[in-house]
This record gives C-alpha cells, sequence and structure tokens, in this order.
C-alpha cells in the first residue's frame, strides 16, 4: 500500500477500506495463521455454561507511550475486565475510529502490539471495523475493544462480595500508566522515567484462583486509581476498608513526578494492576501466590475490611493520622487511557 | 443530574461518570426491569452451541436524522450482522466516546433511542463504557456496539456461498438512509424528503430461514451501497451477478435527489436492506416471505447467479445495455453511519 496517510477513502465501505484491511491491518494483526472471514460477523466456539462479555473504548493521548501503546493498552483492558470475573478470553473485536492525516506506519506500530498482546493471552480478534473521521473530529486514533470469555462455573466475583474480616491485596506499584502518559503528553522529562504497567493479569488471576484463596472481589484500578476502585467496593459491599498508606506500593519515579505534579498517586490510573479483596485466613497464601508470578512480584497487603462505618474508605498515613479517602470528583486526566 | 452538558469530569472514571451512569445512562436504557451490575464485566447465560460476535462503530453526523438517531442505528446495525449470519441477538454492548459540550438532553434522545431498538430485538445492553473527549477531538457522540449472538445449527451463510443459478433479493428500496443523512447535514429541503431506513433485520431473516428457502448469503449493503456489497459476494464466491437496473426499487425521494446531488443510489448506503442470495427453485417462495414482512413489503428480484465470469457484476440499464459494476473506490460520504 503506496498511501502514506489514512484518508477519508479508507473508511468507505469501499475499495480502499478493503485494501486496507488485507494489506495493513490483517497481515499486522495476525502472524499464527488465524484469519478472520470478512463477514458481518464471526462464529465464535465457546465453551458450555456461562460466559462474559465486556467493551472499552480507548482514547488515549498521546497513543505511542513508555511501556505501550493504545493497542495493548486496548486488548489488555479487556483481557483484564474479563479477569475481574474469573474468566478467560476467548474472541476480541477490533473497533478503530481513525482520524484523517494518522500515519500508517504509526498504525502498524498499533495493530503488531494488539496482534502480540493477542497471542500472548491466547485469544483470537475475530471480528473488527474501521471508521475514519476528517481531520479535527478524532485524534489520531481511538479503538474499542470488546470481549467474550469463559466464565469459572459458580463463581461469582464481584464488588459486593466483599466482608468483615476480608484484606485487600494489589499485585505492585501504582500510578505508573498515568504518569507515564502524563509525562510522555508534557514533554516532562523525569531522570528515572515512569513507564506504564499495561499487562494481562488473567494468568494472575488463574494462579489466585487455582490456588483456592477464598476471593471475594477482584477489580483493576484504571481510570480513578486505587481510591475510586476502593469506595465502589466499600459502598457496593456495605463495608468499611482502612487503607494503609505505608503498605501501598508507589515507585520512586511515581512519587516524585507526582510530587512535581501535586497529584495524588491514590487518583491515577493503572492499568496492569488489580484489586483482591480475599479473607483474612488466606492473606498470607495469596500474597505468596501473587508474588510468585512475573507480574505480583511486587504485591503487598494494603488495608482491611471492616463492618463499619459502611461505605467509608480510610486511610492511615505515614505519619500515623487517619483521613476518609473520597473517590475522584471529575477530571483528573482526560485521555488518560 | 443539573449540569447541562457533558463535561470532561464525566469521563473520568470518578463520582462524575457514576453520576452520569446511574441518573442519565441507566434510567433512559433501561425501563424493563433489567438493570446491568455495575462489573468490569457482565454475565451472558448463552444457549449451547456456537456464537455469533460482531462490532461497528458509528460516526454519523448528524447524529440525529430523518427517520432515526446515531443510537437505534447503532442497536440496529449490530442486531443486522449478527442476523446476516442467521444470528438472534442475546447481547450487546455499548462503548461512548463523547465529545466535551454534548448536551445532556441530546445524549437522552439517544439513549432512549437505543433502549427501545434493544427492547424491540429481545437484546439486552449487558456492559458499557464512556469516554469523553476535549472539545475538538470528536464530534459530539460515537458509539460503539458490538453484539454476542446464538448461531443457528450446522447454518454458515456467507458471501462465499453463492453460487450459478442463485437470484439476488433485496426487502426494498435502496438509498434511504445516505440521503436522508445527507440532506440533513446539508440543510437541503426536497419536497418529498428521504427517511432513513434504520431498522432490526433479525425477525425477516428468521422468517426466510424459518421458511425453508435454501438461503446461501445474507448481506446487509451499509457503506459502500448495494454495489459494493454484490461485488464482494462476486469476488467471495467466484461467481458472476448480473443485476437487473430496473428491478431494484428506489423511493422518488431517493432518485430525486441522487440526481440533483451526482449520486449513484447503487453506491448509497442503507441500514435496513439485505440482499438474500438464494437458490433459484426458491425464488418465488423467498420473495412472498419477505413480502409478508412489514420490512419486505417492496420486496424485489434484483439479479442472478451465472457461473462466469468469476468475480464481476454487470448491470442491465433501464435503456437495456449493460455496464460492468464496481465497488465504491474511495470516499463518497463520509460519516454516514
Amino acid at each position: 500500500m503506496r498511501d502514506k496517510i489514512i484518508l477519508l477513502g479508507h473508511g468507505s465501505g469501499g475499495q480502499m477500506m478493503s485494501d486496507l484491511i488485507n494489506d495493513v491491518i490483517l497481515p499486522n494483526i495476525y502472524t499464527d495463521g488465524f484469519f478472520p472471514e470478512q463477514e458481518d460477523a464471526a462464529f465464535v466456539d465457546a465453551p458450555p455454561g456461562r460466559l462474559l462479555f465486556t467493551t472499552d473504548s480507548y482514547v488515549v493521548d498521546p497513543f505511542i507511550f513508555p511501556g505501550g501503546n493504545i493497542g495493548d493498552l486496548a486488548v489488555n483492558g479487556t483481557i483484564n475486565d474479563l479477569a475481574m470475573r474469573g474468566g478467560t478470553p476467548i474472541a476480541i473485536s477490533l473497533g478503530f475510529i481513525l482520524e484523517e492525516g494518522l500515519f500508517i506506519e504509526d498504525l502498524k506500530t498499533v495493530l503488531r502490539s494488539i496482534g502480540c498482546a493477542a497471542r500472548d493471552a491466547g485469544a483470537h480478534i475475530v471480528c473488527g471495523d474501521t471508521k475514519v473521521v476528517p481531520r479535527g473530529r478524532g485524534d489520531k486514533i481511538y479503538i474499542n475493544t470488546s470481549g467474550v470469555g469463559a466464565a469459572r462455573d459458580g463463581l461469582d466475583i464481584k464488588g459486593a462480595n466483599a466482608r468483615a474480616g476480608d484484606v485487600l491485596i494489589i499485585n505492585g506499584t501504582i500510578g505508573d500508566h498515568g504518569v507515564a502518559v502524563l509525562s510522555k503528553r508534557e514533554g516532562m522529562r523525569f531522570e528515572t522515567p515512569a513507564v506504564s504497567d499495561t499487562a494481562a493479569l488473567h494468568t494472575l488471576v488463574d494462579d489466585l484462583l487455582n490456588s483456592g484463596v477464598e476471593t471475594h472481589t477482584l477489580r483493576d484500578p484504571t481510570r480513578g486509581g486505587l481510591a475510586t476502585v476502593v469506595v465502589e467496593i466499600a459502598e457496593a459491599a456495605g463495608v468499611c476498608v482502612k487503607l494503609d498508606e505505608r503498605s501501598i506500593p508507589v515507585s520512586r519515579a511515581v512519587a516524585g513526578a507526582c510530587e512535581i505534579l501535586g497529584l495524588d498517586p491514590l487518583l491515577v490510573a493503572n492499568e496492569g494492576k488489580v484489586i483482591a479483596v480475599v479473607a483474612g485466613k488466606d492473606a498470607d497464601k495469596a500474597l505468596s501466590v501473587m508474588r510468585a508470578h512475573p507480574l505480583g512480584r511486587e504485591a503487598a497487603i494494603i488495608g482491611e475490611v471492616t463492618q463499619s462505618p459502611a461505605g467509608r474508605v480510610t486511610m492511615t498515613s505515614f505519619i500515623g493520622g487517619s483521613r476518609i479517602i473520597n473517590r475522584l470528583p471529575g477530571e483528573l486526566l482526560p485521555m488518560i487511557c
């Protein structure tokens, strides 16, 4: 394909779009022999039993950032949404909204990351859609990924299941994704730059669930950060969560950048983190299972669940005081994922 | 909710987004008692057997047009993509990319149409996502809908199945959607204005398949229009399709507007039309089944399939001549769906 940029015709449904799909999109996504039919819908062979279904659109700016790009971000994000309910990814859909003028080389970079992320997770991208909008009505590239996954029999992991006596565990440092994207966007240079933590968490979750740890809730703290997700859990379950600031892992790079930028790492987006709420009796076991996984080496117990006050989250600070934690009110960092 | 427009904070993942979801989105979509859990992924009870999966993003401008809006357009489009492979809709996902400044009243209009379209089709919207982009990086409202459907056992309807001796049937007039959107966009007034044909075709398809008509291919001619889809079928199946211009239904409104605008109705988008390629022996039966359905009253046999030249589409014109039909090359009407 000789065109160097995306033109409106690439979204026309006609010959140019067909060429884009066949010459650019499919060859860069698929290298493992799987080639989707170009029909209106794709057949999916799902195992018997309940399924999981999720969707997310990605509008991150810049769309290429330290540690990843919008492509693996989207695929990993969808895999993680399935994993947070104990699901295994089966099929992923891929919807592009491209802005006229996008460099096709940049699109290829994104496509290759999509292919890698999907293959790594054992999920096929089975269907897709490409729209092109005129300059000034998009921002280079937006992606929607939806995912179908297989659910575990009889398992209903959700926010409302958290209960007094549980502990909260996170698999590593917080704030890395948000700080990495923001630093790149603003052209800031730090001695130790933050790198996005974008990663697929389904094997970590599998290890946890297969170990027999009594797991009540799993949530990935993306937009809104750790604080927002913990408040959601406390409200959904009608319990109180007490966090301990000293135990929450924050990298030196993120801590430094947040201080300079005036950001609270508790409110900054993560893309490869899970908060697991597990029965207190299984706390040590859960911690060691997580730490044995490459994505959980810095796992830590960060808080506990108590009966009351219901819906309240508090945090013991470094200096020993306690304060109430609220969810993110409005906008902190637009277009962060 | 007192806000009158969408603000960046509505896409933050925090309190404002939670309020938007609970106060605006869910109440306007759901009036039948179905209320999705606000978890990362939704459980779906699918019947045993193969599933169908499809995705489409919608960027139509203007997003409210004669005959519908981007909301029912999106839901119907996803239902139709499932129907084109013989599928019945089960679950639909809903991903919004909203531009800062969108009127919340307009969002409500779209949401109500989404709810109606989903309910009419017996499909639940089970999961969703809302992103907000700053002014000038979107166009009021973009929607992605993905759909999971149940496939019919043993049925594999696809473009490659068309064969010599088949006939092509369409369920009604062509070009209505594209002309309706374009007329509204350009502020053109016609004596008889075109109205979008947006509609869910799954019950029409069900009637056809249940009747026992030997159905080889079903395709909805959206972007790229009738011509592009017929060329795709001819190429996929390695057959020749001979269309008869005199038999292709075109409303007076569309014919007139296309003449003034210099458009070929064969290349204009439809959103409630299906091209059925059926065995020649079942042509009359298929036609009468379609005509008995409210969405097929103007159904017509528009062409036939022959052996060769493979991949070629020709059309006999009103005056008797024959010309080669090509798919839409580049862009005709950006942001038409």
